[in-house]
């Protein structure tokens, strides 16, 4: 006999079992239907592509990251990292054919060969929505429309509507603005790096970094500071940075755009206290231009943001000479479960099935699965256990998936036409005609 | 400046581009709907295993199709190449914890190395649904069920309900009785694999290559291709089977199993011309040992089967010494796919907003952004043009998107709360109230 091989995953790597993996395709289905009913479509891409695609002939940072390997026919190819830079490839590739605005979602795994002791995964999914070619502030207005919506979807899902969160805003031309007014532009990279440290380290070694590490004057990083810690009502502040930055062109587009952007959230109905303006926020990358999106969850704020996203110039300048302007943002999946998980509003059950048929007399089966049908013919989801086994090991198994309601039929019931239902949870059972099942079931189960 | 780099996939990958992508979602929704009223629980393993797991320290014929390296950590991975290696490795892992039956569906992207000549993809989903951990006959009918209401629900997204479609089942132990029977069971695989050819070469080939090539003689040839050839009544035909296969008992009880199916799916309300007994079908591969499975579009024959599978008698020999049967079948989601679009039954519609609403008054953003907003809240897809255009143009975008409605509204509009709604298709207009709009479009939307 040959040896055993042994079954396990690769370092980094995990297998979803049903109740995480009924979570997670909840949250992706929410996610989906929000994106949707703005009108984002769907796409995909190849999970393998020419590694000079991903790596855009340089970038030695993420070449450490990239599975990279040369395939049958010797070529360079590597698997996606992200879906920002496949994105970029495919408007390069069909901006023409598809026509701009082009509004996208795509929702699909990624590949990092990162380190794992921080309890990073090498293999996870992103969730993406964009909106490429257009510089208008109504498709920025809309991400966060469609963020608030689908963190709305997400609470109605997962928590009765009860879910506590806020979006914070930003705009990368007020910042820039004042970079510039201060004289700090060139050093703008490593200003807005420590600037997004300032809610963990403080104002204090936020100065210090910016000071010693990265050239600016103690005055300039107190007026950057100073900017970004301005609190008060939206309005108020708006005014203010209309001051702090007259006569700076860009700086007074992004104030004109924000302004704009909490005017036109709130005629649409979103509530004032979903959003706020919070302009310590600069998402360190270089790539963002305009503005910016950081979601948290009010009883999680440790749990960093679960959708961000922003505004950037220039897609795809890669791969095309054609500006495509685009805003867009992306649901943290993953941290958003594990933070659902925590705050204890992923239901675990291991099954889908809300209904368990035990199986007692093996010569009515035929009887046992057309009950089943007509059950799910009215959007009820039904298993039938496949063995005529003892009730008790029946209900155990029963036990162990989570369905909700068991029906018990044997001879006697198929004769009567009643069945007995069993609500699991508590215990309880009733006997029910067949008229009055499927109304009885609903209840049961709301 | 640098050069540009010039975007394109990957030999044997391609793009999903909106109207292929919205087509699939939808299968795939469907898919998931039906296995999910049936039980089965959703579960995902990486894309990347040690390659000693797929390949099962063995496999030539696999090898070449894999896509395998050594990763950062100097171990030998690859890309998984089905679901049913993952699952082999996943349920000797778990068994214990899930326990059994354990019903699981697996909807995942696989990629093989594979000669692309023949229009076939290196990169494809796989759509597959097991219970596994029983041999109870009942797991086999009811995966005959799923795969009956999974075609019917197909049917219904994307015919209206009049998909014709065909399942075609067999038995492996009815064969393999009337090998042993006659002699041939060491054989057994070559003389299956030639069987497997009828539909496509004819008797006269097939008896020729079991004569020629697997070393029958034309007796036996002759006994193999008469039972696979019995035609009639499903009844009829068992009853001839019993006396070919008398004093066989795993032909006898293949027999039975096959009776007990074709019963209990008439009583669970399966339409009879739905199911057929094809004792031709043998689906070559070694791996079946029971109840098999293919499924034909009555209109496109030539397609091959779109959904197939069987029963099998020890899914994870390599990884556990715990014996684990199972039944189930795959869905072809690209075979289908492909199918459905040369019927026209796909719409190639490259947006999922059903609704746009031109973007006229600047200044009224906000109270487009409602109208958009509280139309979504009673579950339609509305996309909002982003930028103040001319009507014309707006329009046009409307035209290559393939939206099914416009709603016009400029100030007059918005004043006396009466909006024009276009027909896009029927090119008609209405005046509608706002209390009416949504019953109006509902109406127009179906």
């Amino acid at each position: 006999m040959s040896e055993l091989i042994k079954p396990r995953t690769l370092k980094g790597f995990r297998d979803y079992l049903p109740n995480t993996m009924i979570a997670r395709e909840l949250l992706v289905e929410t996610a989906r239907r929000v994106y949707r009913s703005y009108g984002f479509s769907p796409i995909d891409t190849p999970a393998l592509e020419y590694a000079e695609i991903l790596t855009g002939k340089g970038g030695d940072e993420s070449d450490k990251q990239l599975y990279r390997f040369v395939d049958h026919g010797k070529r360079d190819v590597a698997m996606r990292f992200d879906l920002t830079v496949p994105l970029a490839r495919f408007a390069a590739q069909y901006a023409q054919q598809l026509g701009t605005p082009f509004k996208r979602y795509h929702i699909a795994t990624v590949w990092r060969g990162e380190n794992t002791q921080k309890g990073r995964y090498r293999e996870f999914m992103q969730c993406d929505f964009d909106t490429i070619g257009t510089e208008s502030n109504v498709a920025d207005i809309e991400t966060l429309l469609v963020i608030h919506d689908l963190m709305e979807a997400i609470g109605a899902t997962f928590a009765d509507g009860n879910l506590g969160f806020g979006i914070r805003v930003n705009n990368r031309l007020v910042l820039n603005g004042l970079l510039e007014k201060q004289g700090l532009l060139e050093q703008s990279v490593g200003v807005l790096r420590a600037l997004d440290k300032l809610p963990k380290i403080g104002r204090e070694k936020v100065v210090a970094e910016m000071t010693e590490h990265v050239g600016a004057t103690v005055e300039q990083a107190g007026a950057v500071l100073d900017l970004a810690e301005l609190t008060g009502d939206t309005a108020e502040i708006l005014n203010s940075l209309e001051e702090m930055l007259s006569g700076n062109e860009s700086g007074l587009l992004g104030v004109a755009r924000l302004r704009e952007l909490f005017d036109a959230c709130g005629k649409a109905g979103i509530a004032a206290d979903r959003i706020g303006l919070d302009l310590s926020i600069a998402r360190g990358l270089d790539y963002y231009t305009g503005t910016i999106y950081e979601t948290f969850l009010t009883d999680m704020p440790n749990l960093g943001s679960v959708c961000s996203g922003g505004r950037y110039d220039n897609l795809a300048g890669l791969f095309t000479k054609e500006k495509l302007p685009g805003v867009g943002s992306s649901l943290g999946l993953d941290r958003l479960l594990a933070g659902l998980e925590l705050m204890e509003k992923v239901e675990l059950a291991s099954t889908p099935a809300e209904i368990l048929i035990p199986l007692f007399e093996a010569d009515r089966l035929g009887d046992y699965l057309k009950l089943a049908r007509d059950l799910r013919a009215k959007g009820f989801s039904v298993e039938v256990y496949p063995e005529a086994k003892a009730l008790k090991k029946q209900l155990k198994y029963s036990d162990r998936k989570g369905h909700k309601v068991a029906i018990i039929a044997g001879g006697n019931e198929f004769e009567a036409g009643v069945w007995q239902v069993k609500n699991l949870q508590k215990k309880e059972s009733a006997d029910v005609s067949g008229e009055e099942l499927a109304e009885h079931l609903q209840s049961l189960l709301g």
